[in-house]
């Protein structure tokens, strides 16, 4: 501990510095407008694999954005560590909320303002940093290898065909990932499930053309009015998501898991003060951990039709769209939701509009393990390094990945995230503390220590 | 008769020429961004009254956009029609949508596709070359005054401060306007009536930032989810419109005003097939007729919130918004409407959004008596030149303009429109017939004949 403490206070600014340079690439993944940048992206983490002591890093191209690839095998008879992390980014706009430019990251009160700055460049990168210090230091006690992929909040499509393709190259014996919270630094925690996700596009066209509100106002269904009134549909009085089938595979806790996680610190006044609400919002009979955590939920990402401009116009929209998304929780199949929602969002369409669903992508909820040897190595890291044992959580995200992981390589995972629920993850003004960044160097090589020890137990 | 065919023949192309010139004015009164445009329009209309004969020519300043005003005074002991028209247009957008550039009049099969074709650039028009014709071939039987102004689509708000700072020399004994539509060529008609506007934005707050989908989707209210929870609320399941008191001022039509209404020819299939739709929407137990015509409606004229870009982005919007305006009729009063469903839209709002709602702007609807001089004058000149009388119609448009000259100025209108429903007005690839045009320009001079005839009797 004292050598890991050491080597960070000695390399502080440059580490940090190193992150800034990470975050000034606009790399979002969303927008074609920024195909180059997410390349230029790449080009930087795996110069910075090779300059932190990793072998064979490669810049591997797929359909899509690449993934950057590099290992270190000190022993083949050593367990090995897989780490996996996104240099992408979501979309930084409105971009007039940001108080300080998305892509120039600004330091306020040890904070670090930046879009990625907590997710998920400024945790992955720590793993690069906890990985150069380990080889300086000479502590590195394991295999260790690097996928940094480009497409995480696009639904990492391309990602799945390149692990089905690999196989032995990421072989592991568990995946490690930063891209989760903590409750806080007071109260450190460890998550032991996400949500999945099913991602959806709908447009509901009314006339073949934007009319004159005036002349066929009344006689003509309003595209926009028929989508508020299937939107409303969707979740019942006690803000179930109104689906045939929806919750057919939906796995309930246990009344000793829902006790467990109500046991989290959680103070609700300070939570909707945060959100500046007066009131919360969610399904009857769960608690706010169970249903950003244990429950599936259905958001509207997006919503728009007719006239959005400046001013008044007068104008009977020929169509209305919307960005629906699900979270979802085990059992829930992410292909079988999509097929449910489709199905019945065409089923509550009236005749006098024509309706079209466009699935987006998806993901599958997933439940680690909490007796495996890495989540106790994971346990003791924290522990060690926060003075405090981790608090199980559920995590709201969702990272698709996970699943296929295991899935594909039947490896499991581990979610050791530095992040705040405060950080502003895929909002204006995301942030990631400076403390939490340099918590995170420090607590990485002690993951690596006890996962190699209890590995040979 | 013969005096006005043949000049018209003599000047057919110059008459289309000027047209298309004032059609090239991209002058949208909407939007800031053509504020240079719109002005240069209102020079060029004061400019082609001089040409055409008009003394007194000013081009008007107002808060807003100029009002042009022009006047022919042969003697003051004989009847004054004042001409009203407006020369700025609605929004072109959706650009992609129009087959040839909005502001490049394009003449296909006999139509002119332009935005202001018909709306009211076109129309308005008509009446400076019938006052030309008038002048030229020393026909005009009466004095009258020219009022063009350029913020009809976004409300009239500077015309009233305008009207009654200048009532005596707008002072008049008809208002004649070309603004509205005929049922066809083949069966022309003449609107008895006008209904009124209400028009609101609404905008509905959840938390103070968009969040992530995934950390807080499930445990915080979703604006977009919660707007069109209330928007959805708005109609009942018959489609009347669902806000306490709404229906309490409208006059219902007598048993034979219904019957001579939906007397008009009307053929619903090719309703719907013009509009590409399979099924119709309305208010229970009312024509189509009725229900653009004679019954209150409520349209979202545009909805918008959270992320409508490219691909998908988990979010949990901020806030959500609407454009929503309601078109009134007798005895409605756009005030006390706009009052009823801004407290009804708080009065809905859950608590856990805060909601806000701007009045943008109205009008009050009007009928227009049938057994009036100027009434019987439209009747006679339609029936010349058209050899049929015209049909009595209810519009379901909205110039706001024309119960501000009953009250202001003590002057009832005529509605003497020479559009079609069909001219996709306020939408993509607007048009107007050249045939409309030029038939406009013939049936005009009639009018002012007629009228200055039975007002001696």
């Amino acid at each position: 501990m004292e050598t890991i403490k050491q080597y960070v206070a000695q390399n502080k600014e440059r580490m940090l510095n190193e992150l800034f340079e990470l975050l000034r690439f606009q790399s979002v993944s969303a927008d074609p407008a920024f195909k180059g940048d997410v390349l230029k992206t790449a080009d930087y983490v795996a110069q910075k694999l090779r300059d932190a002591g990793a072998d064979n890093v490669e810049v591997c191209p797929t359909a899509g954005y690449p993934i950057v690839y590099g290992e270190k095998i000190i022993d083949p008879a050593n367990p090995t560590v897989l780490v996996y992390g996104h240099y992408d980014v979501q979309p930084a706009d409105p971009l007039e909320l940001w108080h300080t430019p998305p892509f120039e990251p600004t330091v306020r009160d040890g904070k670090i303002y930046a879009r990625g700055a907590c997710d998920d460049k400024g945790q992955f990168y720590m793993h690069v940093k906890a990985f150069e210090l380990m080889m300086q230091t000479e502590t590195l006690p394991c295999n260790i290898k690097f996928m940094i992929e480009g497409e995480e909040e696009v639904g990492s499509a391309n990602l799945s065909i390149f692990v089905k393709g690999n196989k032995d190259r990421l072989a592991a014996d568990v995946v490690l990932i930063s891209d989760t919270s903590m409750i806080s630094m007071e109260d450190p925690s460890l998550e032991t499930g996400l949500r999945g996700l099913a991602y959806l596009e709908v447009e509901v066209t009314g006339p073949n053309r934007d009319l004159h509100s005036g002349v066929y106002g009344g006689a003509v269904a309003n595209p926009a009015t028929i989508l508020a009134k299937m939107i409303a549909s969707l979740h019942d009085d006690d803000n179930r998501i109104n689906i045939p089938g929806f919750y057919d595979d939906v796995v309930e806790l246990s009344e000793a898991e829902r006790k467990e996680l109500n046991a989290a610190p959680y103070d609700e006044t300070e939570y909707k003060k945060d959100l500046d609400v007066t009131e919360l919002w969610g399904e009857k009979g769960y608690s706010t951990f169970e249903r950003t955590g244990t429950r599936p939920t259905l958001e509207v990402n997006g919503i728009w039709g007719g006239y959005t401009g400046e001013g008044a116009k007068t104008v009977l929209p020929s169509k209305a769209s919307a960005k629906i998304s699900m979270r979802l929780v085990p059992n829930q199949s992410s292909e079988k939701i999509t097929q449910l929602f489709t199905d019945h969002f065409k089923h509550i369409a009236p005749a006098y509009v024509k309706v079209k669903v466009t699935p987006h992508h998806g993901g599958e909820p997933v439940v680690t393990p909490t007796d495996s040897v890495a989540y106790r190595a994971a346990q003791k890291a924290i522990a060690e390094s926060f003075g405090k044992a981790p608090i199980p959580t559920r995590g709201g995200g969702s990272i698709p990945i996970v699943s296929l992981f295991e899935a594909e390589l039947g490896i499991k995972t581990v979610l050791m995230g530095f992040g705040l629920d405060s950080d502003a993850l895929h909002s204006p003004n995301e942030k990631y503390d400076i403390f939490n960044y340099y918590k995170g160097i420090e607590t990485i090589p002690l993951f690596h220590k006890y996962f190699t020890e209890l590995s040979a137990e």
